[in-house]
């Protein structure tokens, strides 16, 4: 067994040895996290006291290792709990800082136009039977942030049925789902024939849709093609090309706004590449179509903001960092909407195109994903 | 008439005089902004072009005041455009920098106790039939965070009506429309009948709903009282008494997490006070009972950061902050998710207490408030 336990600064916090490891927490936050069933309800999990139940001055009084579990006595409560040393390893925090601005987490793979090829396309019929086939394809999109299918029903309204197997479509102004095809008088852009620069959908919303569908439901026009390109890879280009132009993109926020419609007025203000506090990456937005006047960048800063705002939309259309593919009927693509852009070419001729897409948010993929995980 | 416009930097940029103030602008801005109708779509206001379309080099050749607009010509387009000196003093951005963090938008007043009864009461009829008091009432949220409403259909279902006079309903795994009273098996303390310190809802989710809105269809129980708590007031006052506690909130991430039903598992990782990147005050997140370890702030730091978490505890619980009311049958209230706290007293007795709740995002809102503010 490790060595025993070691109180520090009178029991406000101890050390232990993990995995050869000293792993130091302490008493306040040992005692708002403990396992036992008058902390933590057993039937749902979720925490039965407030901070404010737990006293101030609460130290360890006593700490031992006893049948393989960290056994600890609490004062003033006098409450003994028991830690379970895997637990304790997985959510230590006495660690070395995280790295420097821009990292990823350990499941996210960048891409780019040599690697997306690495992300398997699945078939629908499969993924809605095979919880396996689900798994993976609901990893591809938290690792690469795309999936296909190929074999959805050619209909409208499938493709929310896809969204259905991990989660729930995000209604908005565009309706539960929304047919992209050319028209007359179009409220929007993409509702045309012209070509559209990659981007982001819907960055004038607060929050934005964390994934898009696009379903194929009929495509015989010349050109049409979808591309798509990982954000988080050109983000990473980015900095490494120009440190400043990344903390720029980064340290101001950028503003979108969409008027399209009657009673419709949607205005936001995000960075184009965000990052959470401790510097890791979380979003890319990008849209010039949506694109509203930047005011919130100082004058003397403008500059150099337009110049790195220019080399990320330069990346955005570097052939190296995009995957192009052409969507059949049944085919049907799935994009981390704050993360993976898409553009699609110019289209002509006499035929019809017509995609069916939907958004969902990114937590009730994560969630049916994790959950597939511990069934495994 | 102003003075003439002064080229700066060879036309890279250039000085106007509005309203008695020098305001810079530069050139390419100015070119991205263009609004004429090669630039943005007359139709939907959507831009045509993407930067890469504008020559890097682009400076101003020509600028002048003609017929009350700032006429400018860029080269190397050769391409003459006219500005709106309303608009350029809308997007001026030649501005002092912003607060210290914790600042908030014009639009948003903090409120305590004796100020919240401030907001008024609408009636359910009256916002349907009546554009001026939805307004109103769509103000109270974007201001205050919170509103009520009397006069709401008794029956299940009308939670989501008054979510679509503004906007969508948010459907999660908890349904469309969730049911809030005493379960004996319940999959969420809130399916009880014990009390429930004030949190905001789903922090374990991302994005977390913006908006929650709850309809009592049913109350005869003793207690099962309503608080609401402004979480930005409460940062306000917890950053007047240490600032390092809440620099120690906003700087380091929280963790959540529920996993109280099968086949949920979700997680988030989000501070409890969220600035934007320019210290602007965006979101409170506060939940004892979803609330998972936090393990992403170093152990330096953790003592401090659990006092300033006590703190905020304290802070919410007092009752010079928070706003209490008692629901009856047909009211209803609606919180901005990522602002206000809600709150329930522990009720007893042989009756029945039942809420419908839903939840919403506040894009849409927002949305329905400006076209109906520029109605009117």
């Amino acid at each position: 067994m490790s060595p025993e336990p070691r109180l520090l600064e009178q029991g406000a916090a101890l050390e232990i040895q993990l995995s050869g490891r000293a792993l130091r927490f302490h008493a306040l936050w040992l005692r708002d996290n403990a396992p036992d069933e008058a902390t933590r309800s057993p039937a749902n999990g979720q925490r039965l006291i407030t901070l404010l139940d737990i006293p101030q001055d609460t130290r360890i009084a006593e700490a031992s290792w006893r049948d393989g579990a960290l056994a600890l006595r609490f004062e003033p409560e006098g409450k003994s709990v028991a830690f379970d040393p895997d637990w304790l390893r997985a959510h230590a925090y006495d660690l070395p800082a995280p790295p420097a601005a821009g990292w990823t987490g350990a499941e996210i793979r960048r891409w780019k136009a040599t690697t997306a090829a690495e992300v398997a396309v699945e078939r629908y019929d499969e993924i809605r039977s095979d919880r396996a086939a689900l798994r993976r394809w609901l990893g591809a999109v938290r690792s690469h942030g795309f999936a296909r299918l190929t074999g959805v029903p050619i209909e409208p309204g499938a493709v929310c049925e896809v969204a259905s197997l991990f989660g729930y479509v995000r209604e908005t102004n565009y309706g539960r789902a929304f047919d992209v095809r050319a028209e007359v008088n179009p409220s929007n852009l993409a509702y045309t024939n012209i070509g559209l620069q990659a981007h982001t959908d819907n960055p004038y919303r607060d929050p934005a849709p964390g994934l898009q569908l696009l379903a194929c439901l009929r495509n015989n026009v010349a050109g049409g093609g979808s591309i798509i390109v990982d954000g988080f890879k050109v983000a990473q280009r980015l900095q490494a090309e120009t440190p400043r132009g990344f903390a720029l993109l980064s340290g101001y926020c950028a503003r979108f706004d969409y008027s399209g419609a009657s009673g419709v007025r949607l205005r936001s203000k995000r960075p184009l590449i965000e990052l959470g506090p401790d510097g890791e990456l979380i979003a890319v937005r990008f849209n010039n179509r949506s694109a509203a006047p930047f005011i919130d960048i100082p004058y003397d800063d403008m500059d150099d903001y337009y110049n790195a705002y220019r080399r990320m939309a330069e990346l955005i259309e570097d052939p190296a960092l995009s995957f192009r593919f052409q969507l059949a009927p049944g085919d049907l693509f799935i994009v981390d909407n704050l993360r993976v852009l898409h553009a699609r070419d110019p289209f002509t001729g006499g035929g019809e195109r017509w995609l069916q897409g939907c958004y969902a948010d990114k937590d009730g993929l994560l969630s049916t994903l994790t959950a597939l995980e511990e069934e495994a």
